[in-house]
């Protein structure tokens, strides 16, 4: 995989300097960085709002605990641009997310003090209670800190290993950093309370007052209890409940307040959680105003915050968005859920328009798949819109809840294929190959927006033959054209036809999904057939053994792995069914057997020589030594 | 998929007697079922220690509860026998886990009120949801009440779901199964004295009584309080801090305080967990005594509790905890993991003989991969000792965590392929398919205990060349003879070669893992040729190079899915690669693309065609074709 200039190795001397700086100069250095985020993500992309509500955090952490000593973990690693720039990335923080250069989360081949890579939630706390292992097994000292939003927590892998923390006889300082969502909502001013019953010593006091008769002043120690106990009936306090002790909450925007917090953490012999609350995309009035719009940009103005759209574009999740909107008016089983995600998957409006039939259970990738197999279960239609790398959470509930049970739900998996500058950890290219072999599934790969639409219409509106779990894959791309033109010309018809796109001789194309259409030119060009590959399982038996045989070369391709994926199929097919019929040459082009790097998704398609001219050279190639059975 | 008769209709039958039955009849029934499944058991194994469990806590859950009217969700379903007898599956209960017999889980496929069918842990909640979601979309009256152990509740997904409950304005009511383990152990008694607390009144009391200058009895109610707020002080309720009301602790033997408990939770408007404490293997002395020796239980004399071993036999787990342990003798780096299962997975020994090097994190098997990552990524040797099947809960782990950051994890997948009578949701079929894609894995296939023991030392104790996240695949299954001498003939060789088991020619059988030997006889017989495939990633290019140039044709022979198993990879290999210097036939023989129903491990082998008679006929009937091409 691509690394940057390979390993950044230690520099500590901005660390150094944040250290001498007084509160003033910490906070114009804060302002430098924020103004140097909007600047590069305005070009480049990136998750601005996470890192602008982190950036006193991260000076506050680092002048009291050392990146190079300790082990700081960042859950996500989409809020660690100001940790970047602190440790040694400071002029290469211009090359973000671009292809080559450094990456948008943590990345341990980029730099030692990122001791864990990160992309998807909720990996740091069992990954902190593994390096704390390993320094107990080796006798050595050091603080173990995970940062972890309030949104990571509500994810099923950091409550389980949190709920561990007591068992492992863990000392691991979290700093729950809270928008002000989910869990941390009620948990906060909680322990707060909890904190000043403990010290007060309200019942001492009481029992010596009593002695002495006070009766008043026992009436009002006792309001104070009244108080407490209030508190304690009203709710718990979650951490504290799993045996580790909650500190906070503090103001993440105070320098002063985080430096306190932090070294009263530090000190503490015990496991902590350090509640504390940020502005996500603070400093910036456009995302101050709409964090969610800014959570993760691409190009923009700085000046205005306006996003440069292409004219008439509009992308694959708000076909699907839309889509599904049209036809929950027509038919109410249909349930829509996501994992926090209503505005990626494209489903705010149909939020706002069904929020009855419209289920968000936050990032708990599992528990969303099987609660649609509860739905199904009882009659419902649920569809579950997931990107694609995160799909990989529920892979056992896909399996267990789903398949096996033969429910009928539907997946609508976007960002499948490869999604971008988000790099690596996002890359949707494993779901063909992993669901592949899950028996019952039907994995369908539109050939454009339009089929998308279709294809949903279809199996949802569609005859009992359309029954059991249909996974739609389609990418994080944009279509130019009328968006609203799709719906005038919803077709039904089977969703597992392909299609032939050109008619040629000689050569055909077997192209997954999208990808397809990129190659309409050259097969013209050259004569060769091209055909829309919109179902990966079943496979159109038909139509493959038509271009068996009257094709002497076949290509597959797909956006998506090689091992496990469409065409391995298709190799497989030919052998046990077609090859003593028909003489043809099979040949495989997919994503390689490595993790991608980060680029552009044009880029990226080029590098992996998926793309038009890389294809068909391959293709000429491979032709011109002539067939070689 | 085979079912028991197709379905089991509607039968109230029973469920009407148990509740015209008085005290003293019941604990009569309670016991004529637990002889019953004694003697099923004894015969057909089963979970025995989890369904003596829950005996009584069916009986009283039936007569307040109606299992065809409400929505009972059994969390796992490994302590449904009550549950199964009591709705139509008396007579049908000695099928039990057989071929074509009733399952030991729950199935949708076998009654109507197996309402969500299970055998992985932790799903309940979610599952409960969406069929509390989908009756108030109908509109329809029905309780919904979830059964989960408190050592399931460890588990991601269902914490996750927990924390979804009051967000979701839910009103399931969760009946907590402790046995006295994890979470439970801490919550138990403080939430009944917070309880009691709630509805004592203290505070009002309190105030009356010094008003009226009653300073003696003042202090009486005070140390009440004191005794409250210590409760407070020591730890919160976890359930109540999500919002969930926590009612019990009760006896989980005692009917009345059960069918007390029950109705109150039936009544009560909001969402509740209600602890219950049950004794596993209550009521048969020698699973009260040892109940993890009876949680799974193979054939036994009831009598005596005596387990029927073969003489000489030793699983493939022993092989691995034993090996493990010798290595972990000469390498301190070596750090064994497992998510609740030291015992099934042979590290009962180690465990004692390292504690400081083991490490249990309860069922959070995606903590757990994380967790070995953390260890990796500070120089150790971490082993996840894992069922196949359960491992596909840590999918994105092994993606995200593992192999994208090339980490030194070893994954020593337990029960790979079929398991027997746990079926399809425990049959280990799937794990080459989804390993196979990932980049930087290595899929390991011991071809016996000894290489199994060979391949460890080799990957542990190697070179260089063996970094990255290795899989082991093995088994559930018994070898004969001596375990110890295994350890006197520890070969040091790279594990990605192949090995030829017997030679011969025209036909060569490529068989993976352990299948290989079982045609070693039908080879010689025939005078093919019978490799061993060791590794399916990578591959052994040499090797397969020779097969190819020197037979005729090619059998790939696998415990796993054909569907993106090895044999896939094998034919794309030939085409890309060979096709053009060798004249071949390809066959893929593997496990179909259906789920696999319960049976004998023998039974489910010969049912998919893998036992030698089956795939000897299959390769005559080939050759008898002559080669294709």
């Amino acid at each position: 995989m691509l690394a940057f200039n390979g390993r950044f190795s230690e520099d500590r001397t901005l660390i150094e300097r944040i250290r001498k700086m007084n509160y003033d100069d910490l906070y114009n250095f804060a302002e430098e960085i924020r103004k140097y985020m909007i600047d590069v993500t305005s070009v480049n992309g990136g998750h601005l709002a996470s890192n602008l509500g982190t950036v006193e955090l991260t000076l506050a952490l680092y002048r009291i605990f050392d990146p190079y000593e300790d082990y700081i973990i960042w859950d996500t690693g989409h809020q660690t641009y100001t940790h970047k720039l602190l440790t040694g990335r400071w002029d290469a923080f211009k090359t973000l997310r671009t292809f080559g250069g450094i990456s948008g989360f943590t990345n341990i081949f980029e730099s030692p003090v990122d001791r864990f890579g990160a992309g998807h939630v909720g990996t740091s706390i069992a990954a902190a209670l593994g390096i704390e292992k390993a320094l107990k097994l080796q006798n050595k000292n050091a603080n173990v800190v995970v940062i972890i939003g309030d949104g990571a927590l509500t994810s099923g892998q950091a409550l389980e290993a949190l709920n561990q923390i007591k068992s492992q006889n863990s000392r691991i300082k979290i700093i729950l950093n809270s928008n002000g969502m989910s869990i941390s909502k009620n948990v906060g001013g909680l322990s707060q309370l909890l904190e000043a019953l403990r010290t007060s010593k309200i019942y001492v006091s009481i029992k010596e007052k009593l002695k002495k008769g006070l009766n008043e002043a026992v009436e009002f120690e006792l309001k104070k209890i009244k108080e407490a106990l209030k508190v304690a009936l009203i709710g718990d306090d979650f951490f504290e409940s799993l045996g580790v002790k909650h500190f906070g909450p503090i103001d993440g925007h105070d320098l002063k307040s985080l430096e306190e917090a932090l070294k009263q953490v530090k000190d503490y012999p015990y496991p902590t959680v350090l509640s504390v609350f940020t502005i996500k995309g603070k400093g910036y009035h456009y995302s101050e105003q709409n964090p969610t719009k800014y959570h993760g940009v691409d190009k923009f103005d700085p000046d205005s915050g306006t996003f440069e759209k292409p004219e008439g574009a509009y992308s694959y999740s708000e076909v699907f968005g839309t889509t599904l909107m049209k036809i929950a008016l027509e038919d109410d089983k249909v349930v829509a859920l996501t994992a926090a995600m209503p505005d990626g998957t494209g489903l705010s409006k149909f939020a706002k328009q069904f929020p009855e039939r419209f289920v968000d259970l936050g990032i708990t990738e599992q528990s969303v798949v099987t609660y649609a197999g509860g739905l199904a279960a009882m009659g419902f239609k649920p569809v579950v819109a997931i990107y694609s790398t995160f799909l990989q959470r529920a892979y056992d509930q896909i399996i267990h809840d789903i398949a096996l049970q033969d429910l009928d739900v539907v997946f609508a998996i976007d960002r499948a294929g490869l999604v971008g500058t988000d790099g690596p950890t996002h890359h949707g290219v494993f779901d063909i190959a992993y669901l592949k072999p899950i028996p019952n599934i039907k994995v369908l790969t539109p050939l454009d927006g339009k089929d998308l639409a279709c294809m949903l219409w279809t199996v949802l509106k569609g005859k009992d033959k359309y029954k059991g779990p249909i996974a739609i894959r389609y990418p994080r791309d944009v279509e130019f054209g009328k968006l609203d033109e799709i719906y005038g010309k919803i077709e039904i018809r089977s969703p597992f036809k392909w299609e032939v796109l050109v008619e040629g001789k000689e050569v055909a194309l077997l192209a997954v999904g999208v990808l397809a259409k990129k190659y309409t030119d050259m097969a013209k060009t050259n004569g060769w057939t091209l055909i829309g590959v919109r179902s990966v399982k079943p496979m159109d038996k038909d139509m493959l053994e038509r271009t068996f045989q009257s094709h002497k070369y076949i290509f597959t391709i797909e956006e998506g792995t090689v091992l496990g994926g469409f065409g391995e199929t298709i190799a497989f097919e030919y052998l046990q069914k077609y090859s003593d019929k028909y003489e043809c040459q099979v040949e495989i082009i997919g994503i390689q057997d490595e993790f991608i790097p980060h680029g552009t998704r044009e880029e990226l398609i080029r590098y992996m020589g998926l793309d038009s001219d890389n294809v068909e050279q391959r293709i000429k190639k491979t032709v011109s030594k002539g067939v070689r059975l």
